[in-house]
């Protein structure tokens, strides 16, 4: 066993610093250990007590019997290192650190928590400013956590991983009292040893978990994280994140709560998306999507039956849906007369979808035939169950029926619990019905379900195939339009013809030979807003071209106080669609931007982002699905009469620029081709302006 | 009192159709009126028994010793209108009909009402297909919501009226469950005769009511909820309205749950915005946004402190207010020094928010200085407490600490509860702090309450003085584009100038005259689609039009097989930003929508829209909010350098239109302006083009 399974599977926990008073912070863990039915050994450290709570408690860590499997510090930041110290000394796996005062404050808690690193050496190493974690599956609980009160705690398939011990405890009482059993539940808080991606490591080989929900703050290293992820997907194990820092006000909250690291949230977005992790949107997201997706059912389309005992419950979920592109059908002829046979008489409405039977009571038969019959459908994709308050008097019946049905089809069935009804959720979950208590939530899994299902596969291991360009004469700093140009030029993306001149005579010639009308810009390494101090002419004929130049000498001499040497003369782009193809650095990663040029798609923010794997470019597939996310890809797509855009010649550019990225790495500090003229079917791409910057 | 007075609070009960067995549904109404105390008098009315529940029971209506204020009719629709009209000949106030099987059926159902309708004569009716109503304050229940078997029920003064009786009884079990006090619940269902806005009306005028929240379907007389809406904006009771029908398949369902009427829903977000209603944007809001409405609290800002006793709960609700454009500052130098003196040492980290006391514990005393101190504070508009699990051990210790603050301030006080702890959250709510369990509802409120305090007043007597206009020539049909533009200068719009022509010579004049260069038009009351047809020619001199329109007339003729005889030659207009204004008539009424032009903010669905009052046009504010609320709004207000656009003209134009369409009201079938150029600051606005459809 290595140290993170002992650590989560301990046979021996001292606790330093136990109180023998259990409704102190300090006296939870013994007592919960206790409480909850942990079978090894307990080791109180405390030089006050002889004993607490029956057992034998030691003076200090050098007098315990053995090396613990695990040591839980409830010391102050002020000794927590000395007694982690001395755990490392005994051989301990893993030390879980409570107090607070480290790097979530400013000032000392960084150096303080370095020493505390130090302290651990070799030995693992859980918080600090964590409130441990809890491991439902074996019953054992290294933890302080308040939620630990409940006297009972569903056991099941969903990890949770949380960089707040807050949250931990809201989630392990909020899944209880709804029936929903988990397996494990670790705070790694302020992370200065074992972090978010050590556990999703664990929990992916761990048999007893098939879907992990992680609230995350932010990511400490993006890279072991990503190989973790992309462990989970391999394993076919889903990952939910909630994650916070999507406004202002949560980063830098969250920065001061853990001291996570900040980074831009569209860059984990586009993090999320490529490694196949679901992005909760709602903190109630955050147990649904895993109480779903742990069903293990698979969704296959967007047609959903309704079947409802109750009214307007059942329209609640059907607008719910609709909203988010599922289809509610009525159901198809032959389900129709099979809904109808089923009973005999009465009035319920069978022919319409939601499926009513209000008025034909609630009675188990009915509901399993009815269930058995809308699964067979070929025309409905899942059943959502609706319960009404004629369901309360016997929940178990009920949930009895609704679970008969499940073996006879893998399509997802949810119930929707419209009053308020504990009891009744409780029972359907535990019957592997997954029960939610909002319409929207019913819409929020379905939504997940099917885009899990829909979306292609995560590539576990990206070519790293892209052709390698030959860059010894390469130099550094700002580049210049023409420099920028030849240097994405070199990794295959096509850029204007133009020619560099210095007066009006070689502007005439240059015209000529790029066809007799042009675009007349200043060159410049250090002038970026040529169009702001007059250094862009379009439209021009070789006649008009010389005097144009030597005004714009004037104009921009005047507007910039600079008199500029050289010129650039540049073929007319006939048209076109307009885009920005771009990089961005981040915390995070490197990240490839496309944006819609224009100032109403500007207004919209349309971009579309991929991160890069360090060293690998974008495929084929990534790059046309960034031009597919945006939200103006039908003006590519001959909306409206408009011609169709060559998206193959785009798709190559986007895949040209990000090998460029992969190969430069840390090299290239800034890139932008900006517009990107996107030319009709046939006609390719052409890169009409650009920056670089290149590190030394 | 008149009749839907003695509908609420009646002094004598008839249940038709009783059953002794109260597991029957028969038999609730009865039983549940004992159960919760009312102290009138029951009459059981059913000829097999001879009593029930210890009450004598009457063979029929014509039987009972006084006419009832109500009579409860629990019998099937085939029977129900019997008991309708007994009951009405014996002069009680008002039925109340549980029976389904009517508009919500096809067929047959809206004659069953119908004749339900006239046996009711002038007794007033609610439903069927209700399941009652609820009046909490005085201890009335008529109903038989499987919702009342629960024992207890919170008095408040938020009133609820639905159009579905399963989600009156979602409300009232989950309103008891966390301790919200509601004052009167109806379902109104089918609508036969008593709808939505009657009890709107009713619930203005009752003194125990501060916040009316509804559940809509579909609104049966638009003209009738209008006048509802508009008194309570008077008396200042907020009005928050969850309505369904925004998907396809809601409004689908809707319309056969209990044959509500459809129409578009953005027509109902304009409807409601107009009228000052609070929209629910989930079905959790319309529980949340009258309990935090009904504390009557002010919110001024969007400078929000959160005081924390957990550690990431307060992260979660900083991130999501900041997603709704909420600010979380840190303490003030001034307020941090008194946060500071407040607690004698101890690390906890008072000078950032979340104003975290984590380690402090959850001290009454401090909590209760330290809201106090934020409430003070210039710099906050809201403090949000987050109760963890500590405070769970003692929730009236807690609740009753914050509730001591109350007084000090008005500014909203909200508690966000972290872990499951209903007993907290109930006890929160009874003691005046309006409590809630998810992040995202406390950033719902917020909003809301925000913006009901930001809007302006609703108007609620529309100025009705728009100019009237002579039409007593205007013909009717579809106009061509000429007549069409020349009925919308009669009412003001300024239209492009142009001279109708029919042959070359004509055509080169006029271009002479319009200032040399022009557009050239086909003019016809039936093409609609000119340019698809070769209809249109722009940017021509005097010396191409005379070819170019015979070049267009035989190009329509090819296209078409029509021959044009009169085209227009219209003054290019220079440039600005092309708007569409146009009509939009819908089952709620007519509404003038506004919308960018140009593909990319039509891929965005670009619009506004505002409801019109039955012979009012729209003001200049409605119409400068209108333009505002676009998204594209920047393009007109010198976004990125470019020019002003001329918006008071804009918003002449855009009152003139409305005030045709007032004026015109059902005469007018179509109408709108594409493209509406709007020009530079000082130059005005131009109709280039447009269509209008008279009635006759």
């Amino acid at each position: 066993m290595n140290a993170i399974s002992r650590l989560l599977r301990p046979r021996s926990v001292a606790v330093i610093g136990a109180s023998s008073d259990p409704s102190k912070t300090a006296g939870r863990p013994i007592a919960y250990l206790k409480k909850h039915g942990f079978d090894g050994t307990i080791y109180p450290v405390n030089p006050r007590y002889q004993e607490i709570a029956g057992l034998p408690c030691y003076a200090d860590i050098a007098a315990l019997p053995e090396a613990p499997d695990v040591g839980i510090v409830l010391l102050g930041a002020e000794k927590a290192h000395e007694a982690v110290r001395a755990l490392a000394l005994r051989g301990t796996a893993a030390a879980i650190v409570l107090a607070s005062g480290y790097t979530e404050l400013d000032g000392e808690g960084g150096k303080r928590q370095q020493a505390l690193l130090e302290a651990a050496g070799s030995m693992r190493l859980l918080g600090p400013n964590t409130i441990g974690l809890v491991n439902l599956t074996d019953g054992i609980t290294l933890s302080a956590s308040g939620a630990l009160e409940m006297e009972h705690f569903p056991v099941g398939g969903i990890a949770v991983v949380s960089q707040s011990g807050g949250i931990l405890g809201a989630l392990l009482s909020r899944a209880a009292s709804r029936g929903i059993g988990l397996s494990k539940l670790i705070s790694t808080s302020n992370e200065a040893d074992l972090d978010l991606a050590d556990f999703v490591d664990y929990l992916v080989d761990d048999d007893a978990t098939s879907v992990i929900a992680l609230y995350m703050e932010g990511l400490r290293n993006p890279e072991k994280f990503r190989q973790a992820a992309l462990k989970a997907a391999r394993a076919g194990k889903p990952i939910v994140v909630f994650k916070i820092g999507r406004s202002e006000s949560g980063a830098r909250s969250a920065v001061s709560h853990t001291g996570a690291m900040a980074g831009a949230d569209r860059m984990y977005d586009a993090l999320f998306q490529q490694l196949g992790i679901i992005r909760a949107q709602t903190f109630a997201d955050l147990l649904d999507l895993p109480l779903a997706l742990s069903s293990a059912r698979q969704l296959r389309g967007k047609r959903v039956a309704i079947l409802t005992s109750t009214g307007g419950a059942g329209t609640l979920v059907a607008d719910s849906l609709g909203m988010a592109g599922f289809d509610t059908p009525a159901p198809d002829e032959s389900t129709a007369a099979r809904l109808r046979d089923l009973q005999q008489g009465g009035p319920a409405a069978l022919d319409r979808n939601p499926i009513d039977v209000t008025l034909a009571g609630l009675q188990p038969d009915l509901l399993r035939g009815a269930i058995r019959i809308l699964l067979d459908s070929p025309n409905y994709d899942a059943v959502v169950v609706i319960v009404g308050s004629s369901g309360l008097a016997m929940p178990e019946l009920m949930a009895n029926a609704i679970k008969e049905c499940l073996p006879t089809s893998d399509k997802p069935v949810l119930a929707y619990v419209s009053p308020h009804a504990p009891e009744a959720t409780s029972v359907l979950n535990a019957f592997g019905v997954p029960a939610f208590t909002t319409p929207e939530s019913c819409t929020s899994v379905l939504a997940a379900m099917f885009d899990k299902a829909s979306r292609p596969a995560v590539v576990t291991s990206p070519a790293m195939t892209q052709t390698s360009v030959d860059l010894a004469d390469l130099g550094h700093g700002s580049l210049n339009e023409v420099q920028a140009k030849q240097l994405f030029a070199r990794f295959g993306v096509p850029v204007a013809r133009e020619i560099v001149v210095s007066n009006a005579d070689e502007a005439q010639e240059a015209t000529r030979e790029l066809g007799g009308r042009v675009v007349l810009k200043l060159l410049s390494s250090h002038i970026t807003h040529k169009s702001e101090v007059g250094g862009v002419a379009v439209n021009l004929y070789a006649l008009d071209v010389g005097p144009r130049l030597e005004r714009m000498r004037e104009e921009v001499k005047a507007n910039t106080g600079e008199t500029v040497g050289h010129f650039i003369v540049q073929e007319m782009v006939p048209g076109g669609v307009e885009l920005i193809l771009g990089l961005r650095r981040d915390p995070l990663g490197i990240a490839v931007l496309l944006g819609m040029g224009g100032v109403t798609a500007e207004l919209f923010n349309d971009t579309s982002l991929r991160m890069l794997v360090p060293g690998a470019g974008l495929d084929r597939e990534q790059a046309l699905a960034m031009i597919q996310e945006l939200k103006t890809w039908p003006l590519l797509n001959g909306f409206r009469g408009r011609p169709q855009s060559d998206v193959p010649a785009l798709v190559s550019a986007i895949v040209a620029f990000s090998n460029m990225a992969a190969q430069l790495g840390e090299r290239l500090e800034e890139a932008e081709i900006n517009p990107l003229f996107v030319l009709p079917q046939g006609q390719g791409v052409i890169a009409a302006d650009g920056v670089a910057v290149l590190n030394p």
